[in-house]
């Protein structure tokens, strides 16, 4: 699990990155705008867990790892989103994989700083939505997690299943591969299917 | 006041929650949204008041009865809506409830955790106004807070009266129920009554 | 420097505090909105930079003057804006000034929390940017740092200059004067005469 959870973290780092990134390219802004997004969709959803845990400096903001990375998936797309091209929809690919790798990187760190179960899973959620969210505001589209598509569903069934495993003792590694697996599928489903959840009945 | 300052918290928690539920439901917002916007709503304020002065975990995330007591806003809101919308403007008005309970909530903590007396009445006010400003961002309406309607104005008076209270060292009950029902009157008057404050003549 | 730094931050929190207040008055928001965009600008850079480096409570919100510098800043701009405005283009050029002050000081406060050198220009970036950025998007305005123009850059090599110098064991005075300079210079050649960071070729 030491080497299991950094990997995580620097691997959802890289594909919300490279989410981030796409968006960026998507709407025409220059080099460094392109990398200030794959920072902020790579980076913005841990750095929230760690204030909000207390876990200061932020694991982003306190090791170079992190910055590195994002640039990297900047500058990848910037200079080759050609290929990307090819991926259907690579954008929401990229985000359905970080979505899953933070969610349960997420609820393992909190649950390592004594929070209480189920504030733990929602902490994994935070985690997973941070990033996306904040890259959506920035370039004025309206977040996944308020359309009506199971995005924060996936990411809190996926953080629930690793609070349930700890609690139960289960293997970490094991709980963790399923958990982000039940949440990539989730995702998988609503983007390809329409999965949906209930919406309220409109009032006048 | 180690009563009534958990009940100011929950209540206000409440009430903003349900004042964000409803503006998930006027958007159509999926059972789930609507969720996310009630706990934003009902817990951002003071999660950024806990954030700034250095109480960490906030409580909203250390404990588990905050984001119950949203739960259950969004899901009376949801399956009930119907019998809220019988309240004239009900958002405004469970808005307008919840600024003035995280005002003088957020001002008594800000003085409990040693901060000056000016800066309490500030981090009343930003307790009162965040959970608010966030849920409208989030939706795409324009804060009330920038408005012109006397809303931080309300929040940072009632704010301010708790403070000036606790450094004369009357009572904090009495003082924290007149700091609310000082905060609640004056963004009624807006409210209702069309109070206003002066603005800028125009550039041309 | 130990005069220097608070310096630095007080003029950064006056000249972004004026922008933001200019912002306001364009907008035709009231004096209280007018004093909330002023302090918004002025402080959420320097905020966010505590509490990513752990510094709570933030210094903005642990001491006063930095509220009355902002209310002084709002007060003038409400009252006085009509002699402002014979300066061409007024925010942009407080602005300018302000991401410069911002820079260099945020880099140096990293650097003395012991934060790894290329993450102390990042962080000294992050607080040049973030109050523009939040002003923007409080007025519905793309935040300057996405639109092309160099704005983040900017930023960002004046902090690395600050801390490239530190890392040589330069005079401090110096090296924070030449960051700040290099800073505002980039700034104004990218306002003056349009230097622009290539942008990706677009997708079909």
């Amino acid at each position: 699990m030491e080497i299991l959870l950094p990997l995580l973290n620097l691997s959802g780092t890289f594909v919300f990155a490279i989410s981030g990134a796409m968006a960026g390219v998507n709407r025409q802004l220059d080099v460094f705008g392109v990398s200030v997004l794959a920072f902020v969709a790579g980076n913005v959803g841990g750095i929230g867990r760690d204030v909000l845990i207390g876990a200061l400096p932020p694991a982003a903001i306190a090791h170079v790892h992190y910055s590195l990375i994002s640039l990297t998936a900047a500058l990848a797309v910037f200079f080759g989103h050609r290929l990307i091209d090819h991926i259907q929809s690579p954008i929401l690919l990229f985000d359905a994989a970080g979505l899953a790798l933070f969610a349960v990187a997420g609820s393992q760190k909190a649950l390592e700083y004594g929070l209480p179960a189920p504030m733990a899973a929602v902490l994994g959620m935070i985690t997973g939505i941070g990033g996306g969210m904040t890259r959506d505001v920035l370039v004025a589209r309206v977040p996944a997690v308020l359309s009506g598509e199971l995005y924060a569903v996936a990411a809190l069934a996926g953080a629930t299943l690793v609070v349930i495993g700890a609690q139960l003792a289960w293997p970490p590694v094991a709980i963790t591969l399923v958990g982000a697996g039940v949440c990539f599928a989730i995702r998988l489903g609503a983007l390809r299917r329409g999965w949906r959840l209930p919406v309220a009945r409109h009032r006048k």
